[in-house]
């Protein structure tokens, strides 16, 4: 295990409130400092990355040994451990990232609106840091750089709770930006604190004063725990039953190949489809090649009973209605036959997550009409749902996928990280005249 | 009782889920609506009220005669009769701000930004309604004509939840809106409905499937209850800790105007200050003249140790620890004076209620690093505390003052009932290419 003078202490259930506590401080010191104060920061903590490369593999190393020992007596999968081990390739692109979010325009001080109250009297919306921002994931400790560079570009403090399977890499690599962080005078290395232990997750979520948001990258069960026993606002997705709809003025080409991206090419992700819609208009055409595809990829299909009658001898199985709600995250795909368009929006918005839903059509007014009212945080047409990710839409990394409807919509990326607060500058102002009708507001837009 | 064929049914525990269900119906189809539509349904409703003067004024009788008696019997204060009362000027006040609020700008279908991912494929992020938001309320019947034109212009459904002594005038006015637009037939009268009972109050709050967002506005202990029995998230502001700091470079006069206007406007309400921060430098100055001027107004000052030394013979209070961290309400100031203007951030930090803090400086430097470091919603200079107000900020009006940071900050208007999705046009395009390393994002920004 590392240990340096930068290293935090080890926590311990009563100690989460202190590290709380810290954090807040810390973050307090964050929202002062300048664009090119933190992006040198992350600057620094690429550089520390790469040149701690030996000590982070090694911890690596250990945690591996451990989870190979835990796969041979079957307690942990082998994607798990192959999420968890890292290599000499995923320490460049650890240090990439860093310098990827370093390359991103600031988050903070973005001037949201400006109004003229009165004369003299101004006001404006500016993005802020949140403040501290706790996140809870699971196995994966390239997380951490990713979450920790877009905390302090964004201003915040954060507070990581990682799976015990990576312990020592996680405490490694958190030592690596703490170290880093401990050189530049104005940067707390409290900006960046490791929890460890399911008891701390617990903690963790009862420090409403402290903690400003709390995002957890995982499961299903976990995204459900936190959710329920969070004091603090949670940002997350509970579930990811993305749809891919056949219109009927579908062009089948696309319609298979995006059907066969968004099931198949990671079919364990929450942007993966898990309900095909099509259209009946076209079913008859579309449904051969597509199943024929998607067959060749090993995926198992549950067909509605007009599917079935359709094809009977594709050797598929009869959907239940508990399908329709099902997120597989496997290579299974439900799939349903509806008789128009306004019956595939309710389906999506009866059954959906209201993650991410997709329309294949050349009919642009059925484009319309499908991602005006499907209500989900990503609507597309004419593409495969597995784009919904903060690196593919360009924000350089993310700290998750909302499905709420709150604060944050689809992947979260440093926007996600900020606020606003509004700033109102007078010269003596006060509500009486305005209130005695003595004043009268002009409220002109300066922007 | 107002009875009417587009009068709802009376809602009881069992059917409150059946209401959020109606309403979440109507949300979907007033999310289809055009700008025009939508204003054409505020403007009929404005000319409803006008016209149902007399049963509203009739029904507000009958809630005020039983008031009366309440007040009489010592059940209810005097101060919420009076803002039960309504009168030929309230009814016209109310038409007004609908009006109003018609006239504001679309707040959906805005786009917020506009990225090529790569040749053919296009992002937009994009406003849209939440869909169903809550209101729980007490007394104050007019506050429904401004909730329902916010919902409808930005498309949502509301489901409303009025004090029981303001029972049969709310009746009355979510009759009138009902049936002003009851006669669109693209509008669903559901889009408003009314909640009667503590019980429903409740259950809505379980109706996490088809309630999006709650808003409580009422006192501190009907946000606290909602807050803990919610299913749903929740914006409002917990308590209003509001703060002025008369800085070391106050002009005196701007800050005796300010504290005052802070204090004594409208003591009763959220945004009015309760604590008074001077720095050490000027108040020998500053305060034996804003105390004066605050006694003559009856205010009650409670002060620090150094305020007691330098006002001895000013009739003034010892604070104790709790007075920084209590909210009045009523004209009662806690005045404390502090060595730095680090303190006085650092106090407000601690105690406030990140709601509305004001410095009165004429250093521009000064202010900057209040405005920034202040971790409120509403952070001014040289301006009272009482403009934290929708209708000031130029809103229109108001569902509420939030003091959460996440989703709305500050008084919230037509915007905070939105939310946003990203709509994704592409031309048949898939991921695979993309992890394959065949093609690029090009990540380029379109506004």
């Amino acid at each position: 295990m590392s240990h340096s003078s930068s290293a935090q202490p080890q926590s311990s259930p009563a100690s989460v409130a202190s590290l709380a506590g810290r954090a807040r401080a810390a973050s307090r010191a964050l929202a002062k400092l300048s664009l090119g104060s933190r992006n040198e920061a992350l600057l620094a903590a690429a550089q520390a990355i790469e040149q701690a490369a030996g000590p982070i593999l090694e911890a690596n190393r250990r945690d591996c040994l451990a989870a190979e020992a835990s796969v041979a007596a079957g307690k942990m999968s082998s994607a798990m451990l192959a999420r968890l081990r890292v290599d000499e390739r995923g320490i460049a692109q650890m240090a990439r990232q860093v310098r990827e979010v370093a390359s991103l325009p600031d988050p903070l001080g973005r001037r949201l609106s400006a109004t003229e109250l009165d004369e003299g009297l101004v006001l404006y919306k500016e993005s802020c840091p949140l403040g501290v921002v706790g996140v809870i994931f699971e196995s994966r400790p390239d997380v951490i750089p990713q979450l920790a560079s877009l905390a302090i570009k964004s201003g915040n403090a954060v507070l990581l709770k990682g799976g015990s399977e990576a312990a020592e890499t996680n405490e490694a690599i958190v030592s690596v930006w703490r170290r880093s962080l401990g050189r530049f005078p104005s940067i707390p290395p409290d900006s960046v604190l490791l929890l460890h232990t399911r008891e701390d997750t617990l903690n963790l979520l009862s420090q409403d004063r402290n903690v400003d948001l709390i995002i957890p990258r995982g499961s299903y069960e976990l995204v459900q725990y936190v959710m329920q026993h969070s004091r603090i606002p949670v940002l997350g997705h509970g579930e990811g039953i993305c749809h891919v709809y056949v219109d009927r003025a579908a062009d089948l080409k696309k319609a298979v190949a995006i059907t066969y991206d968004a099931k198949v090419q990671y079919p364990a992700v929450c942007n993966a489809a898990e309900t095909l819609l099509v259209h009946q208009a076209i079913a008859a055409e579309f449904l051969p090649q597509a199943v024929a595809r998607l067959k060749q990829a090993g995926v198992e299909i549950r067909g509605c009973p007009a599917t079935m009658a359709l094809l009977p001898n594709g050797g598929l199985v009869p959907a239940t209605e508990k399908d329709w709600s099902t997120e597989y995250s496997d290579l299974v795909l439900s799939v349903r036959i509806v008789p128009s368009l306004d019956e595939a929006v309710e389906h999506i918005n009866r059954y959906g997550s209201h993650h991410t839903d997709a329309i294949v059509t050349e009919d642009a007014e059925a484009a319309r009409r499908f991602m005006n009212e499907v209500d989900s945080a990503g609507v597309y047409q004419n593409a495969s749902t597995r784009f919904a990710d903060g690196f593919r839409y360009g924000f350089g990394a993310e700290v998750g996928i909302s499905t709420s409807k709150l604060h944050a919509r689809g992947p979260m990326g440093l926007e996600g990280l900020t606020t606003y607060k509004y700033k109102l500058y007078g010269d003596g102002h006060t509500v009486a005249e305005y209130a005695k009708g003595l004043k009268r507001f002009t409220h002109r837009r300066l922007d």
